[in-house]
């Protein structure tokens, strides 16, 4: 806020606001000023936001949230403040605006974000939990994937999984994809059965202290075609590439480009039409974003996503997703569920 | 747009696009002219964008969609744009000024929302498909909930039995509170486990193509003590009184009065800390709200959830949630779980 000339900045977003308070609850807001930080949030959450939120003064109101912190003058001495303007609606901020008239109001961006960029030892740790979580749950859905089982069947069996293995929620909607559907890389499951020679692939995440994971694996059917075969080996050589040149101060577009030529070599580089990866903490997608056009740099102690992936219209789809840790050296893994392809049922 | 004299909507939420195009990914623009329908979104989506828009030129690129869409000229010829600017963040509203500096960009409100108030026949089926399975998820969900059983063990099990019913995810994260949790309304399923003596509130929905349902059933377990045996018969009422009141036409603020008045004849007035319900559809809230201040009429064919709620700190709390179709005379129940209290292992 210094370096910014900010004397108070205004926090909205639930993941932020849950970074800096501890608040788990759908509607916060949390300012902090130079001297104070205050908690505003509904009658909803009066019982919760008192167990949960850490070092603010709290207030429960039936007003919007910014109109009850001009009412209760919370920004009194503050000539200018920040908002996020990169998650607040427009109309939002125009609010903001006319309920601080004498204030400032400046956009800022990702400010609480940058301070999440690099994880402390307990959220390594509870992603690390997560990813754990996602191995068990890879290693126990390996039996139920076979002939004649829907993706719908698999994608649940997954999410019952996750809980059962101590996931607090699924990181984001399961994906599973069989067939040429594995083609689409964000299918959503459908009543579509998994067929003998098919690929499928499974894309799911848990959660711990509210920190994600999120591990992705294609799985075979009976006999596997050829040129199928082949992209499977090509995307875990990609991956295996990449996982092999993640290095703190690296650039996130020469991450990405590791990948992504390995592909070209193997003439599949065309079928490659996502980015590599992603950041991973409170928020299942956060920064960096290891893709060819990000001009981030990779940062010791963030923890990102390595998911090369191969979509061949009318044929089908292969991704292999990881987690790690970045380092100094060689990146530490998260997720150790096996990568070679395991084919069930040959 | 006539109406407001815009020349085009340039709609980003990813419900309205759904609405309007038919696409479920998360990275869709639709822009509508007088003239013309686009679409555009990136290369994860070009299959499935091939197979679910309609009726809209479709763009796929690796750019921000706004930028392709200024490059490509989509609003040649259009003086003025709205914009939705109760979702889009507003560093992308300031983002789309600059890409389009001829054109005048306006704030529009819910324009899209306003249009999926009342719902078609089509999607009535849809929300009643969803809550018939939300009614067989709680009947298959009861024997389950017996003393010892964790709340995220019961969470676990809902979220699967959605998905064998058919539902395609669940409608929202969901609610197990039991005991004193049962308090606090929004809580997330811990480890606790549930005892004898204490009521159990469940609170999950359905999703069929896209359309939600939204149930809460409150469940004892063993001899339920007095005090929420009482709150228990008192929701019922109130619930039961606006679910005899609710009419197309009528103050979303009158109907919330109805349950709340009820409440209050009991004494229990001051623990019904939230708004009695919320519009329906593509989106698990949304308009109309039923609250006190809320100064929406209720229309026919909109779909709404009815569910008051007793929170009493320290002691346990009690919701009963249905959906409802708002018709000319009485409403039309879409779910139908029973709403006397169930005691388990009585």
């Amino acid at each position: 806020m210094r370096e910014l000339s900010l004397d108070a900045l205004l926090v909205s977003s639930p993941e932020n606001v849950r970074y800096l308070t501890g608040f788990t609850g759908s509607n916060g807001l949390a300012i902090v000023t130079r001297a104070e930080a205050y908690f505003l949030t509904d009658s909803r959450y009066t019982l919760q936001s008192a167990q949960e939120v850490r070092a603010c003064r709290r207030f429960i109101t039936a007003r919007p949230l910014s109109e009850e912190a001009a009412a209760r003058k919370l920004l009194k001495g503050c000539a200018s403040a920040g908002f996020e303007a990169h998650e607040l609606p427009y109309a939002q901020a125009l609010a903001l605006r006319k309920a601080f008239p004498r204030v400032h109001m400046r956009a800022t961006t990702e400010i609480v974000e940058r301070l999440g960029l690099v994880k402390d030892r307990d959220e390594i740790a509870s992603i690390a939990r997560a990813a754990a979580i996602a191995d068990e749950v890879f290693r126990d859905i390996l039996p139920t994937i076979a002939p004649g089982v829907t993706e719908l069947d698999i994608a649940a069996e997954i999410s019952w999984l996750n809980r059962k293995h101590g996931g607090e929620r699924d990181a984001f909607d399961v994906i599973v994809a069989s067939g040429v559907r594995g083609s689409l890389p964000h299918a959503r499951p459908s009543k579509k059965k998994v067929k003998k020679g098919e690929l499928v692939t499974l894309d799911f995440g848990s959660v711990v202290d509210g920190y994600c994971s999120d591990l992705t694996r294609t799985v075979g059917v009976g006999r596997i075609p050829r040129a199928l075969r082949h992209a499977y080996e090509a995307v875990k050589e990609a991956q295996a590439e990449a996982i092999a040149a993640v290095r703190g101060g690296m650039k996130a577009s020469a991450l990405d480009a590791v990948a992504r030529a390995s592909l070209h070599r193997r003439r599949l580089g065309k079928y490659f039409i996502h980015s590599l990866g992603h950041g991973l903490g409170l928020r299942i997608h956060e920064h960096p974003r290891i893709s060819a056009l990000s001009n981030e740099v990779l940062t010791v102690g963030s923890v990102i996503t390595i998911e090369p992936g191969v979509y061949i219209p009318g044929l089908g789809g292969v991704r292999i997703e990881d987690d790690v840790e970045i380092c100094d050296g060689r990146c530490r893994l998260l997720t150790h569920a096996p990568r070679e392809l395991l084919v069930r049922g040959a």
